[in-house]
């Protein structure tokens, strides 16, 4: 089924005014803010991978959630949600393009556009059956390209446009397998997955042989599974409730709102005032009852022991984790919260088992092949994957991903639910659909990365109508 | 001292066509390269962290080196050794230039140059004595940028292009004050030099009041370490016999000179082929005999499992310490070497025990700032520094760092030694003096980061002469 030559990569800055209206604000401090100067703490023993697991115990806290690559925490008091939108186009008759994003806050998106095009070469003139059908061998390509890898590698700018590049890669295959990409991967036999995924690094936690086996034993009661999924969707949890950024009157109407919609899960921003996140975490806990599930996320706001005093007075609230108190590369720092930009990353949270959940990105990982090999390791460890999803179409993306995962890998809803963010979505061709606080699997064929080609051109940085508007009123 | 507002930044894309000499040369596996179809290896002990340190142990290897940042080991066999190169202007009568630069391989400069334009505004029309007068404040808002913040944070792309503009800064601090930066620090009083740096994630392991002590402390002897280093100079090491892409002869001849120029110490490019590794480590420990010192360096090419076994079949040659066997990102995969792009990554390594020398790089973390975080973690934890150097003015900034260390912080010599590689230092207004094996601490003011102007218009890419006729015969 699989045909033509990629013939054109078009890359494209598309950003939305999302900082005008408090949307994603959470606890980072904005670039203009100063250092507090009282910026240092007591020392607690170097040993703190344990000191905050008992502090975790000590406070009730249930779990502690690892924010595994993605999420709003890298974010501040003013994002503009963007992509950098990537098409593919083929010289094959069928007309058909592969759509590719990765998310990014504003600026700094045409530093990845630019990334794009450096990485471009890789992918045009080359035959889309050449592409699949060595995936592991393209994917290595693009991460190792012996020039290109000393500014990553696998992570951060090259990463995310490698990201970009090969979520479209995916998407075209999937369109002219005219599947759906969750069901793209649900039917492809074990060798082929198994051949998308570069195991480098990874080995000495799981190699493809332990791989192939768990995708063995994932055969059974797949049928049964998929239509469970048709029928009821994938549980879900809102972030739209509660951004830093909102006002108590907001919270509570989206609040009761979402309660009326059917929500049961509700996550919460915190870490920038500690008498202010009380306050906040106090007023929706009275509103949705000691039932209902709460999560927080602390968006990499502290040091180690400052996490530790925080996450102490915050136990009240009964969260169910605390995502990210610190630095995204803090592995030992706390048997924590991180969050990672690649499978190596991962694969020693889990070896350190520093995590309870996982929170997969289906834009910061290296596409659907990086995020096969995270979803088969936490398998291995029996750790519950719980998507990052909000931004700008992550949550029509990773949708596909854990959707694959319940049906063909992990067997289980336990534990398990997909980060919703009500933002954005209208300007995707085929928009994520929620019924009952749950994913619906989309059926449309490909990854849902396609962009509405009007949203695109008026929200193009910086001579789209949008910003040409708000440029100049900034202007005058 | 300090004067003037930052009138003007400009940025430019400089490449040298090493790839045509081979120099550089090393086992990462090139783009263009197939993945081995047998790239799958038993797997070992999940808990790898101690069974590499068993096998060295078993196999004699006396150290295992974990290369902090940096290296050749991110390269392949085709590398432009380049630089994104920064020019601060100040409105400041002196006329005096912030020269700073960051290493790259060729391809992907021009996306750290569309990063340090990204991140301009920060340092534009703010006066220099503001941004020094918070050092601290002003790294924060640079790593920290609301928006950039999510393509890095803090490593990769960003995180290069933050050190090329912060390396400026400190050029154009230390030719204010008239002099070398080594002796700017070695000068400064502790506090505004521990104003300097971000603690945030790290004062689990070093507060502040832990790093005043450690200054404290290395004020005993102070002056004559400063004569010492003035009279003799700081021990090197060189790379430039053994690349991987040299044939044997020249491997003879160029160690045949070294010998007679009267270096000891000498690190040999391995990982590519076992066989075709161990005739060349015979051949270089034949040649300089069993006493002087041999290094190895890896540059990532192996999993874990896979370095266990080369490693001990290599071990024969006495290497004092074995570079990045596998990916930089892999601290708990290996008690033994990695490759860190930040302070948060070499903490962990410390807290993990995982290393027994450390490597600084110049030019990958965040500049001075960073680098003095690091050197004082590393005297927290006694491990010696031995600072990688070659590619373009790796040499030239990281003489400053390690003549501090010594002076200042460290007080010691002992396993410690310097990485020496006789690249491009022609193209330096201020080249490394190197004497008996040694290097002469720089007398001029600045960083030693000012190039000849007439180097950069002809490197520059893709308009400068060199590469308008290299581009030009590729043309044909």
């Amino acid at each position: 089924m699989v045909g033509g030559r990629i013939s054109r990569l078009s890359v494209r800055d598309v950003r939305f005014p999302t900082s005008l209206g408090g949307h994603g604000s959470d606890a980072m401090v904005s670039a203009d803010s100063r250092v507090p100067s009282d910026w240092s703490f007591s020392c607690l023993s170097p040993v703190v991978l344990s000191t905050l697991s008992d502090v975790m115990v000590r406070f009730q806290i249930a779990h502690v959630c690892v924010v595994w690559v993605g999420t709003f925490s890298l974010q501040h008091t003013d994002p503009d949600y963007s992509v950098a939108y990537v098409v593919l186009e083929t010289d094959a008759e069928d007309g058909l393009r592969g759509h590719g994003i990765t998310f990014t806050l504003g600026k700094g998106t045409e530093v990845v556009v630019c990334a794009v095009n450096a990485l471009a070469h890789h992918v045009l003139n080359k035959d889309l059956e050449d592409i699949v059908g060595d995936f592991r061998g393209f994917y290595r390509q693009l991460t190792s390209d012996g020039q290109l890898r000393w500014i990553g590698p696998e992570k951060g700018v090259v990463h995310l446009a490698t990201a970009a590049i090969l979520n479209a890669v995916w998407d075209l295959w999937a369109k002219q397998e005219g599947k759906p990409l969750w069901k793209l991967l649900v039917d492809m036999d074990a060798r082929t997955l198994l051949s998308c995924i570069d195991f480098r690094y990874i080995t000495d936690v799981l190699t493809e042989e332990e791989a192939y086996e768990i995708l063995q034993r994932g055969q059974v009661g797949k049928k049964e599974r998929e239509e469970q999924m048709l029928t009821h969707g994938y549980p879900a949890y809102t972030t739209s409730c509660a951004w830093l950024g909102y006002s108590d009157d907001t919270l509570k109407q989206l609040c009761t709102e979402a309660l009326e919609g059917g929500w049961t899960r509700f996550k919460v921003k915190v870490g920038a005032d500690l008498q202010d996140d009380i306050r906040r975490c106090q007023l929706i806990r009275n509103m949705i009852g000691p039932e209902k599930t709460l999560m927080m996320d602390a968006n990499q706001r502290w040091d180690v022991p400052e996490a530790v005093e925080w996450m102490a007075k915050l136990a009240e609230f009964k969260p169910l984790w605390i995502e990210e108190p610190t630095s995204p590369d803090d592995i030992l720092g706390h048997a924590t919260i991180s969050k990672c930009h690649n499978r190596v990353m991962f694969k020693q949270l889990l070896q350190a088992k520093a995590l309870q959940f996982l929170q997969i990105d289906s834009c910061r990982l290296g596409s659907v092949n990086e995020n096969l090999s995270v979803l088969l390791m936490a398998k291995k460890f029996e750790i519950p994957v719980c998507p990052h999803a909000g931004g700008v179409g992550l949550c029509e993306l990773v949708q596909h991903l854990i959707l694959f995962d319940f049906i063909s890998v992990s067997a289980s809803l336990t534990n398990r639910m997909c980060e919703y963010v009500d933002h954005l979505h209208e300007h995707f061709t085929y928009p994520v659909t929620i019924k009952n606080a749950s994913y619906m699997p989309p059926k449309e064929a490909g990854y849902s990365t396609e962009m509405k080609e009007e949203s695109v051109k008026k929200h193009q940085y910086p001579d789209g109508e949008i910003w040409k508007k708000l440029l100049t009123a900034q202007g005058n």
